[in-house]
């Protein structure tokens, strides 16, 4: 079985810390044989105490030892610790958030657990498929929305305009079926693209799904609340606080973790499915009864002409019925094993589940001549005229707000992995590579949190005005990966390569018609927004690719020439490899002569390298008390006064330091600095903060270690 | 010349660091004759530079060397630099921030700048006197606007009443002589009641004077507002945003620094005195034309009895004509010499213009029957009839906008002024100790105007509704200023001590009066606030003093006792205060082997102390993946690994330090991490923050150094 070439998409936690290179290896054999010469003999081992925490010099416990936390490390093997749950310190645990976050999420999970977390076909189903199911609750009432523009007669072209999209469907989930094939360690339209079109097609296809993930939650949770307000129209003035809340419930649920997410979800997805059958089934006997006759719809003026582009419109809208079509191939991991056998089966379900359902529920809007009105969803009032008001009704929309709710759940799974794929290949921060406590990518899962908020605020959570935002995004990344498939057949050509070939072509060709329909038709309606964000998406990614791409050769590690025609001195002293070739001079600033002081004093001279005071005074009265005080103690070591008369103390230190510098480049400045440590947080505003000040004036200037020495006082 | 005790108010630029006492000197030759044994011989003066910057080991001047910083240097002695002014760096001078101040608050003064901000008295007049004599604006109506609850008739109880406020006026005046004779260093009531009360009388003073202060700025920006808005109505709606916009202008004016504010706010301050005066004149001359007959007030029907209460409460409010009269007392070193003859002649012209404006003011509005109205003051009312709707009518508007305004000058000369004095006791934090770059104590300033600020907004700029909150405050600190007068001449005893502590008894005695008055007649109309506000305050400062108190002693350097009987390893390694019994280990976290990390292994290993390498793993693969790196290396230190199958990389790292101190906390260990650095602020989220994220986690635990090994990268 072929897998993907530079794709074989693992959620290691180690992805954060990858591995050296055979080159960067060999380089880095050449300077660990330089090392042993700046090595003084019979170094190692010597240590005042043993790292593997054996306590063979272990002194009696006393006022502030905490022989406690030893035993949180086992030794597992020799100079090999393993760090037992961090909760279970106990007194440490005295931080009340941490306390919190383990109620709300859940205790930390072992990285070994990583592989338990998997789903069946049935739990997957519903997990992966709400998307994509939830949307004949909104898709099909989009595109009555654009007809009814023309009037009521216009409303006929539903029919039509249905039946293209339900080829469309099953094109593109055919389509999808030979991903998976392909891709059986999962692959979504970023994978595919980046490993068969190139990086920067592979970029504009993650870009869309960007913006597809962050539009699922937020129709999702508008037309879930619509469904709520539809039977209950007294909550309408709360519709932006009931969604924002919605999102908060998501944002906690997935934080804690994909399987309880599954078992979550499970039953609103199977009630939808059963209810939305049950109203196809019943009202399509009750046309039945009436001879299949069509409901005349109430008349409404037309307010654009019937025309191409209104058709074309419509079309697009309606379009928004396929999205989430491709949660399942983007997630094949999260499948129990064998993955790709059992992905495949789950897309055939959704996809034959999501043609019988639009369908009928076109056929049945159709004939029971329902209109798109601004108080109540089209399904809501289907419901109503085929159940009445009835405890039928209640559960139709109970359920479809449900699985409208939880459908935005499956752009958590999506968005973070899609991020996590972006960040090992270096186009986005790489943060996004880290595993929270739960398992789950954190920071992926909270971004995409704040962003659907923000755009749920900006609408208003109007679900009609979202819409021309969304298809442009799905079918941007449809495209892509389709016709990186049919690149990928072309090169691969494994059984079967021609008929899946082609499948692809005519997926991507389909696809790539909507995208165009979409990005034209409903550019001022919103979908200028997508057009401008995906290259800004882009251009972001591959400026973030262009710096870890410098960083990584500036750190990566460099055999220096041996000496001749090289001077002795090192001039960019952050360039030194070898401990032979660093020269040290330590600086210690002093403000006054207490305790800190001595302490911070008494550490830069123990640790035997050149040292010397400094001491910035604001005024020339207070130079010669400082003076005395130095005398007082013995004058131990040299003293340099720099009078500072505009009395900037921290500024006058930096640039004395930063001239210092500049005579010597090849010596590294060692600043070591007292630090006085509070107990408590209110007391910090009461002493200053001269080490982080200096630090951050600092900053800039290489071949400069800021120290600080801290002495903790109880007061 | 007598002198007050403790208090000899100097605002030195050095009093961030106060002398050592005679003891903390005698303890610090001690420790120092102990340090010899610590020290290795001949270790001063082999410094591979010259601190003094002499150039004589300079290079040339390379790539990364800075040679102009040098020049910004100067050797005025030995051992002994002065730094230039800070901006001439020049090329340094990238911040934008740092442009736009220097700007706006011209460029920075030397400290010895600080003897030449003086003033003449005709100088010191207006910016002293602009807060009381524009009290008149408002603390006639404030007694009318309580009598007239009662009726028209009630309203001819304004003459007995202010004739009680004209004795209570030159009584306190005459008393606040005294204190200038007493202290001719300036002493405001904090410093006169501390010295001679106690301190906890003292900071009542103080927190009474504190309120005053933020409620100075406030009614006068609110009554400045008030007459402008009298005199252009359609104003009305923008009175928040025309005091915020105030108040900034405020805050830069007093930023910039005290000379140019006495030019500044001379001439309207005359304009104001001339105005008020022309209108008495006149005012009076028409009404003697009338034979001095009162005309009748419009008839007012009374909201409620009158009884003694409610004349308590018009005297209370009228009271509030005398804020300001300390200014004077409080300030005596801004004058020019001989500072406290000056101060006297300056409060004397100061009082006789009060009561002069007072009394004509209070006289004509009975004369002219004039009565409170919401949309227009009653100076605004009195200028009308006087002089009808001409230009002389809007030159008393202007002038007294523009002096209210300027009142709340007064203000932001005092406030710094006393938290400084606050500070130097301990009473309040340090950084109120601290001179601007213009001579001003910049964090009062800025503290006084978001204060006023919000205090403004909360009232929506109504300054009938600010008042009561008033009088509480300024007579809370008379009265003590007083009675610390009269104990003060008790002790003294100097020439007419006997006449001078009776006229300070009277002062006080009236004050408190009037303290009273105002605290219970005005309780439910916002002196609660005060009264709640002003032990809270007491409360914080010697809160506040405690905890600098601790501090200080935990700080002050100790003699250990000699060897026997005391165990050679000292347990609290943060209390060691001689370089011989510092012990040393080194721990380098790696967490991958590039140049960073090559850089800090070489620097922690050129430091010559005990040293090994540890690196935490989030899982075994990686685990072994590192290990062969470190091989490759040629493993030249002592390598831990630790893995933390929570992922918790930071967590794990700062438990093991803590677990390898509680085995032995006799070594100082010293945490050496590489840290990458980039050169632009938004590539910073790109990278990891793991020192900042250990020197938070390991702040807590006492004997643990962390030091950050910076390695720049251009990209």
């Amino acid at each position: 079985m072929e897998s993907g070439e530079q794709a074989t998409p693992t959620f290691s936690p180690s992805a954060e810390l990858p591995a050296l290179s055979e080159q960067e290896l060999a380089v880095l054999r050449q300077v660990g044989r330089d090392w042993c010469a700046g090595l003084p003999d019979g170094r190692r081992g010597e240590l005042p105490l043993d790292p593997a925490l054996n306590r063979y010099q272990s002194p009696a416990p006393g006022r502030f030892s905490r022989i406690a936390q030893v035993d949180l490390f086992r030794a597992a093997a020799p100079n090999h610790l393993v760090a037992e749950e961090p909760e279970s310190a106990g007194p440490s645990g005295e931080r009340l958030l941490a306390r919190v976050q383990r109620v709300v999420l859940g205790p930390p999970l072992k990285s070994a657990a990583v592989v338990q977390e998997r789903l069946r076909k049935l739990v997957a189903l519903p997990v992966l498929s709400s998307d994509l199911l939830s949307s004949v609750a909104y898709g099909p009432e989009a595109m009555l929305a654009v007809l009814v523009l023309a009037g009521t007669t216009a409303l006929g072209l539903s029919l039509p305009i249905a039946a293209v999209l339900l080829v469309l469907m099953i094109t593109v989930g055919t389509s999808y079926r030979q991903t998976i094939r392909a891709y059986p360690h999962g692959a979504g339209s970023y994978v595919v693209a980046s490993a068969n079109l190139g990086s920067r097609l592979g970029l504009a296809a993650g870009a869309g799904l960007m913006m597809d993930y962050v539009l699922t939650v937020s129709v999702s949770v508008a037309a879930g609340v619509d469904a709520v307000v539809s039977a209950l129209p007294r909550l309408a003035p709360l519709t932006v606080p009931l969604g924002l809340l919605v999102i908060a419930v998501l944002l906690a649920g997935n934080l804690r973790g994909l399987r309880a997410s599954g078992s979550l979800f499970a039953a609103p997805t199977y009630a939808f499915v059963a209810a939305m059958l049950l109203l196809i089934v019943v009202g399509l006997a009750q046309a039945g009864r009436r001879g299949f006759a069509p409901t005349a719809a109430p008349p409404v003026s037309a307010t654009e002409g019937l025309s191409l582009l209104l058709v074309l419109r419509a079309f697009a809208s309606g379009a928004t019925s396929m999205t989430g079509i491709e949660a399942v191939s983007n997630a094949v991991p999260v499948f129990k094993p064998l993955e790709w056998r059992n992905a495949r089966t789950t897309l055939t379900w959704m996809v034959s589940l999501l043609v019988v359902m639009f369908a009928g529920i076109v056929a049945l809007t159709h004939l029971q001549g329902v209109i798109p009105r601004p108080d109540q969803t089209a399904l809501s009032q289907l419901a109503r005229k085929t159940f009445h008001s009835g405890p039928l009704y209640g559960c139709v929309q109970v359920s479809t707000a449900l699985i409208l709710l939880l459908a935005a759940n499956t752009a958590y799974q999506g968005f973070p992995r899609l991020l996590f794929f972006m960040a090992r290949d270096g186009y986005a921060p790489r943060t996004f590579l880290r595993m929270g406590d739960r398992l789950v990518f954190s920071n992926g899962i909270l971004i995409l949190s704040v962003a659907t908020a923000v755009l749920f605020t900006t609408f208003r959570g109007h679900t009609q005005r979202l819409i021309p935002l969304y298809a442009v995004g799905v079918f941007l990344a449809f495209t892509l990966s389709q016709a990186g498939m049919v690149r990928h057949w072309l090169r691969v050509r494994g059984p079967h390569w021609r008929r899946s070939m082609a499948i692809n072509a005519v997926g991507a060709g389909l696809s790539a018609l909507v995208l165009v329909t979409a990005a034209v038709t409903k550019f001022a309606e919103g979908a200028w927004v997508v057009v401008l964000a995906v290259p800004s998406v882009i251009l972001v990614a591959l400026r973030i690719k262009h710096h870890y791409d410098a960083v990584h050769t500036a750190l990566a590690a460099h055999t220096l020439p041996p000496s001749p025609g090289r001077p002795e001195r090192e001039e960019n002293q952050e360039a030194v490899e070898r401990p032979d070739q660093v020269r040290h001079l330590s600086v210690v600033p002093v403000a006054r002569l207490d305790l800190a002081a001595i302490r911070a004093l008494a550490y830069a001279v123990s640790l035997g390298q050149p040292v010397f005071a400094v001491h910035v005074s604001p005024d020339e009265e207070e130079d010669d008390r400082f003076r005395k005080q130095w005398e007082s103690w013995g004058d131990h070591l040299r003293l340099e006064i720099i009078v500072s008369p505009h009395r900037a103390i921290i500024p006058s230190l930096a640039r004395y330091l930063e001239a210092l510098r500049a005579l010597r480049p090849d010596v590294t400045l060692t600043v070591i600095m007292p630090e006085v440590v509070v107990k408590h947080w209110w007391h910090r505003p009461l002493h200053g903060h001269d080490t982080r000040r200096l630090r951050r004036a600092m900053r800039t200037v290489p071949g400069i270690v800021v120290t600080a020495v801290p002495i903790h006082v109880a007061a």
